[in-house]
């Protein structure tokens, strides 16, 4: 068989990074094997929308099998990569299998840290994939049917509080996402609570919310979530959380120097606000003595390799990496989807020059901006242009959010669903998929824990 | 307050029996209470849909809350019944609670049986809920990844056996899917298996498929099945189920007398074949004496009140129901949603009547006939019509029996989604919904067992 010569390249992960080396290989005579947990590749930016009940999964996930259905080099299997044995040029599987390789890019991905609180998990789900989005789903629409029940006032307020730790942009969209349900689409449908009585609560670390973005674009933002009606609480530290809500260290009240500590009841609360590599990270470190960030990153060569294993690229959230341009200093890249799709691009370009023989290319970022939306009509934009930066926010930015999300959303279908669910719900303030499977005793998912 | 003194009307049950009722004494002076256990009325004739990856959840699931927006006499409460106590007129809650009523309408309908062999129920998941319906989707697809994984062809092949254990309508619409799953949607995505290479074998224990339609449409539609690939085995019952697979006796082959056993190696077998009355029917019979059937249900009166307990309705698959017209023995009711939503009706009827002091009616029902889909373009149909039955099957019975179900959705959107995501999937013979949240190692659902 003349295909069982060619180069293996073994991909690990399925998201925006992995997705692209692989597409980037399609015409290339390699034979690819593309590993993934699960059997879908999820257009993450709009996850907060299947945890807030506009959008059903499929809607935003597509299998992953089914995008490489014509691209006949390549092979995908749904595992678990448990080892990387990267002197062997192996891989070990959770099942106990294993699968060999001669060039690897490992785009793992990354997901929640608790900043060691692993307790905190069960009290306050993160937001990286369909599960998480479907306990999020589950906690929010189930604290608005328990306050219908609960007698007591004071009770039914801790019901009706819920907190989003995080004022990065998942964060900010939950947020906002949370008071538009609690001050429109459930409006009318209670009879013993008001939906519009739900206090929201946006607690964030830092000075500002986004701040990724220009102060200008945080201010807009924070404007536009206070009149949505989100308490946003900055340079708010949570130091304790359990099933009752919400141990807080933050500023002082005017005119009092320091900081105080008080206490948030709350049942529902969201955990958007930190990430930590995949652990396939550190069991690269530990197999290849590669450095890693505190955020278990793994510091990559300029070319997206691991320092001594040329044939080991890691890519997308799981890489630290940096931008080169000539006469300019190294930057950071962030942890952004164009980020993770440049990378595997340019990983699978080296793949092919070092099959080739020949040098590979140092990483080199292109920043087309940074964009978030709040609400309806609500969003800010930071694209950079030729021409210098380019800043709006409202009405127009939240259009261009719109096309800009669904435009790169993977597969056709998926695009047309999501416009016209979102049609429906800008004109009407529904939200379509305000259905929870499990029962209130019998939970549908098995806890992150 | 006035709305105090008004009769309070308590409704067990957001499925179609219970909705109806409600929809019913949307204009009634009565305050009416709607509890069920879940956040959404399932349109469980297309539920089949969601487990074979067809439709995602929310196209067939409504939030009850939405439903009842704007009927002011109606609160929904999302609670579980524990227990009906008949003669002090309150049923308690599994949170502890209790509500009182003065007139009650039990809609509970009916989940599966596995008739006495609950060990079955982890290795056959039935198909009643969404959970239900998530749970097969998963084994379903998962089936084929783990083929695709696997290097022993024999025990691969397990893999691609997948087994429908009774041909009612809803094993018959799963087994056709199954078959066109494997024969269509997946072809060419896969590089070690063929898809085609998957067996689906449907089993059932009576003479024929579809024992509720007339013989003639019961062959048309064995032959349809045949026509897409079903191995179907009749007169044949199911003895054991295993991780393995079945242990079935069925006819022995041609030209031998008597029945044979055997097993059949199967890693995907779906319960199609028994339902049983939710466990309130026992508790209504050990509260009030009423008699129930073999399969739980309430043997009602023929204004579907408990015998004794003029206050207390039970209707849907949860009562066994008898319809009454003069001069004609009463008929047996199936366990149809036209049936539930006749019922629903005159439950309402009967409770003003009742509060007017006026008789109530007997149950009378219009039977409009009976239709099952096989698959693309396949689907038999049985209307009663005033001329006589008319009977139909194929291309032009698939389409009726799709614009009936799209027509019978509840709520506009939900009926254009489906009816998008249906032309798309005719014309491709694609599913848009193939998405499991879960890993291979970590499930999403928690199992019904």
């Amino acid at each position: 068989m003349q295909t069982a010569q060619r180069p293996r390249v073994l991909i690990i992960g399925g998201g925006f990074g992995g997705l692209e080396t692989a597409k980037a290989l399609a015409k290339a005579p390699v034979d690819i094997t593309l590993v993934d947990k699960t059997n879908h590749h999820l257009f993450q930016p709009l996850l907060y929308q299947v945890a807030t009940a506009g959008l059903a999964a499929p809607a935003i996930a597509a299998p992953t099998r089914s995008l490489f259905r014509h691209q006949a080099n390549l092979t995908t299997l749904l595992a678990e990569v448990t080892n990387i044995d990267a002197a062997g040029k192996q891989v070990h599987l959770s099942d106990g299998s294993t699968l060999v390789f001669d060039h690897l890019v490992v785009a793992a991905g990354a997901t929640h840290s608790y900043f060691g609180h692993d307790d905190w998990a069960t009290h306050a789900p993160g937001l990286k994939t369909l599960e998480d989005a479907f306990e999020i789903r589950r906690r929010l629409l189930f604290a608005f049917e328990s306050a219908e029940k609960e007698p007591d006032p004071e009770k039914r307020q801790d019901w009706l509080t819920l907190c989003v730790i995080g004022a990065g942009p998942t964060g900010v969209e939950m947020a906002g996402a949370f008071a538009e349900i609690a001050r429109q689409t459930l409006v009318g449908e209670f009879r013993r609570i008001n939906p519009h009585d739900a206090r929201i609560l946006l607690i964030e670390g830092g000075p500002r919310v986004l701040q990724a973005m220009p102060e200008t674009l945080s201010a807009k933002a924070l404007s536009q979530l206070q009149n949505l009606g989100v308490e946003v609480r900055l340079n708010a530290i949570v130091t304790a959380i359990d099933a009752q809500g919400l141990k807080v260290r933050g500023p002082a009240p005017a005119g009092v120097l320091g900081s105080v500590d008080y206490t948030i009841a709350s049942k529902c609360v969201v955990w958007a606000a930190g990430v930590a590599a995949s652990p396939l990270g550190a069991n690269l470190a530990k197999n290849t003595g590669c450095q890693i960030d505190r955020a278990g990153r793994v510091v990559v060569s300029p070319d997206l390799s691991v320092p001594g294993y040329p044939h080991i690229n890691v890519i997308g959230d799981l890489a630290a990496a940096f931008s080169h341009r000539p006469g300019k200093q190294p930057t950071a890249v962030p942890g952004v989807s164009p980020g993770a799709k440049q990378m595997g691009h340019l990983a699978a370009a080296n793949v092919l020059k070092r099959i080739a023989g020949k040098a590979t290319h140092a990483f080199r970022y292109a920043d087309y901006g940074n964009l978030a939306t709040i609400g309806h009509n609500s969003a800010v934009v930071d694209l950079s242009t030729p021409l210098g930066p380019l800043r709006f926010s409202n009405r127009l930015a939240w259009w261009f959010w719109l096309l800009a999300h669904v435009y790169f959303l993977i597969g056709f279908r998926n695009r047309l669903v999501v416009l016209m669910d979102w049609a429906m719900a800008y004109a009407s303030f529904s939200r379509n998929a305000r259905v929870v499977a499990g029962t209130l005793e019998k939970p549908e998912h098995v806890g992150e824990s």
